[in-house]
């Protein structure tokens, strides 16, 4: 298994800053300033055979419904609106007939959100099985979107959604992207900082506190679990694709009365305090050390 | 080896169509209309190990670097800028040296064209081996993009650099991408249609004439050869990594006076005629359909 975030420490720091790029590699989009107020999304995620999903058990349409929703959900975690996409799929051993329903997974899963297929690239891979990369454009008023660093002490924590259990019981492939939820809290100024859950609710959680320069308390027996989730291993399990949150205590009362009816469930989770990135649970156990803290994939 | 013709024959009518994109998949780059009159080019294109390049031979450096100058000869196609680009990489059994090295080459070669890796993937394949995906974003004035499409009956046809023998000379890992000759043929009105020769000169040059609605007739002698290609393989060898143009026979002393002495050698190679998408020799035989025209990978 690839160690992404030291492999990354070593190479961010090395990478050219560029003027219209106001939110920089690290968060869940990079941000480009565009011409008119409003700031381009960009974003590229993989989906791989036997990593992501079991190729054995998983239909092709269902694995690039995956691919295409990985990517709404980094979209939806910068309150924007996903606009374009393009693929590339590396692949052998597989019929024809499976590549064109990975292909159109992928397209139906943009569609559904207006996101249409715009470029792509399809290669052989050496070896049986598949690569697909999706790069993804979206749209945001500069004035709306939301980064994870802006996380203030007094601010409360919210997930969307339930935690926990995701491969067993299929959450990773079901999953829908939360980008109503998402445009909802950037549109109406109610989110402070946001991510979305994909590598485990406590290790999203850290990456929200480091980025915000604060603490946070998490109300561990708060967490929404999904059916058959554990309370513990729920925390680390990962493909949540749930959006965690912060709210300034003041919108607090504003987000519960006009959170809508038609979005995932709304549930508090804790509270932002001042520190330096340390995620605790309310008996100060020090969440961030104790345990594996994420899946890493 | 997959047939990505066949598939994308079979993918691409049926997506959807987006009313900023003004040039759909097909060509080099798609582009969408940005506020302001500038065009903003997509693409995305991938390299694998024993695909692309022999990984025993072949430094990480290197193999990085082809990834971003395969796209950024996409951007020259349609006489761009190129401006940022993201990367995604799926590897396993390398080192963390190797995967530092290889996104150091896709860094380096990006920042010798002013372009930052703005974002990024890294996940752990279930074989040993390397699948690296860049999607790059360029910048155009709507007025000056040029298409595949736009070559008219007595147009010139041109080729930059030489042909042929790009895998053992080494051309397909130390090529330049021709971005600024790109930019000069877009930027000077010079250029009615445009694409990369990356699958060989002879399936680049059917391609230009099918999506313009022209014949082309190629003077196969006059072709520029890259030291030890064979003529008639040098037609279909690929990873040429030059620019392929048509331009109006009233420009082409324009064209000829004004090439740079910077620029890669330039070379009328043929004219275009009324037709529907045939390659002739000038003796008059098809060459569309007499050979193996093409290097699919």
């Amino acid at each position: 298994m690839i160690n992404e975030l030291k492999i990354l420490e070593q190479l961010l720091p090395t990478l050219r800053k560029s003027s219209e790029l106001v939110i920089e590699p690290g968060d869940d989009c990079a941000a480009l300033q565009l011409p008119g107020g409003q700031l381009l999304l960009v974003a590229i995620d993989q989906v791989i055979g036997e990593i992501h999903y079991d190729s054995q058990l998983t239909s092709p349409m269902v694995a690039g419904a995956k691919l295409m929703k990985r990517n709404l959900s980094d979209i939806a975690a910068m309150g924007g609106t996903p606009r374009w996409a393009l693929l590339s799929l590396a692949v052998n051993g597989r019929s024809e007939e499976w590549i064109l329903d990975f292909c159109s997974g992928v397209r139906d899963a943009g569609e559904a959100f207006g996101v249409p297929l715009i470029g792509g690239d399809l290669a052989t891979l050496p070896m049986v099985g598949e690569v697909g990369s999706l790069a993804i454009l979206g749209e945001v008023p500069a004035t709306e979107v939301v980064r994870r660093s802006g996380a203030r002490p007094g601010d409360l924590l919210y997930v969307t959604g339930a935690i926990g259990n995701s491969y067993k019981s299929g959450h990773h492939l079901d999953f829908q992207p939360r980008l109503g939820e998402g445009r909802f809290l950037a549109s109406k100024h109610l989110a402070s900082s946001m991510l979305d859950v994909s590598d485990g609710l406590l290790l999203d959680a850290i990456r929200l506190a480091k980025a915000s320069h604060v603490d946070l308390v998490l109300e561990v027996d708060a967490v929404p679990l999904r059916s058959g989730a554990d309370r513990q291993l729920a925390l680390s399990d990962g493909e949540d694709y749930e959006l965690l949150f912060t709210v300034p205590a003041e919108r607090a009362e504003s987000l519960e009365r006009e959170w809508s009816q038609g979005f995932a469930t709304l549930t508090r989770i804790g509270i932002v305090e001042t520190g330096s990135g340390t995620v605790w649970s309310p008996t100060r156990e020090n969440l961030s050390e104790n345990r594996k803290v994420g899946y890493e994939h």
